[in-house]
């Protein structure tokens, strides 16, 4: 195969990019003299090589442990349950949670024949078995995956001496009540709180 | 710098690549089992190494002359000038023109500092001075750069024995007047033919 057909299909295997997006990159990768291409050849290697998962809560490292879990400035006593990386990276993004993560890396899916073996729950299980953890903060996704997901560790936790809690569901900030689809509004209205 | 991180910036660099999609593309070929990464760092690689410009038209080939020049099926005397690669793989797409093309690689832009010296012309008059070419088809883009890029093209071809001609401009094949803008009408009106 010719080398630039090679490396516009190489493109297309990724998500979101089809034949023209592809064909473009490809493009730009072989007119450009900065070394992109290059540096993106070496990202790609590394990043195979060199990443793992963390032994406790399974999120990427360069070591045994992520960064987070050696965090001693963070909460130990606290997990909070996500689906993915990218939900990971989300919240880290607030500042806000002081506490650890972990990650399932996927969700519960019955139609799609993944099953609670198939992503990380036994591992989360074996941690909250040690006995040093307060609280379980389920932040799986809002849609019906994530919410089994939810559901089913509910379940498995109910027989450990942990809190479980689940993040909220409602309008977002800065939208308003008209726009916002009636499946919300109901979990909106159910979740209210004094005021 | 943490190889996430360093494969997001390197995705960062492709065109039309936010930060939000280079994390998706990264978080993917992390997660991805079936080598995505690296059959894409491969061809990364290999389109670098491989690739070159057609000593006679400056398209892209692995070997001294591209397989447009060497098809001797195709007419010798007609030159397509284009500005890039990806125009000429356009038009290779309609699998209407069987001529040579002639790659520019940009087009005079004297805003952003490029001159005619910065593009491939030269080259495009040694191959007229030749005597073969009986036609060179301006294809350039229907832009400024594009527009102003044909008019010196025609400028200096004017002292060699060859036909100069243009693509047309005017309303797409299936759209329709009233949401054509302004300028395409009055080009479309100025081009118009017997009918």
């Amino acid at each position: 195969m010719n080398p630039l057909q090679r490396l516009v299909n190489a493109f297309c295997q990724l998500p979101g990019i089809g034949e023209k997006s592809a064909t473009r990159l490809a493009l730009f990768v072989l007119r450009d003299e900065r070394g992109v291409g290059q540096e993106l050849a070496t990202a790609l290697k590394f990043v195979k090589e060199k990443m793992r998962f963390c032994q406790e809560c399974q999120n990427l490292t360069e070591a045994e442990f992520c960064s987070i879990c050696l965090d001693t400035n963070r909460a130990a006593n606290t997990i909070c349950v996500v689906e993915d990386l990218a939900d990971l990276l989300a919240l880290e993004k607030t500042g806000d949670y002081k506490g650890r993560y972990h990650v399932l890396h996927g969700s519960i899916a019955p139609l799609d024949g993944i099953g609670p073996e198939e992503i990380r729950i036994r591992s989360l299980l074996e941690r909250i078995k040690g006995g040093a953890i307060q609280e379980v903060i389920l932040a799986t996704n809002s849609n019906s995956t994530g919410e089994m997901t939810a559901l089913y560790l509910k379940k498995q936790l109910g027989s450990y001496d942990v809190r479980v809690s689940r993040i909220a569901s409602g309008i977002p900030v800065g939208g308003n009540v008209e726009h916002t689809d009636a499946q919300t509004l109901s979990r909106a209205l159910e979740s209210r709180r004094e005021f």
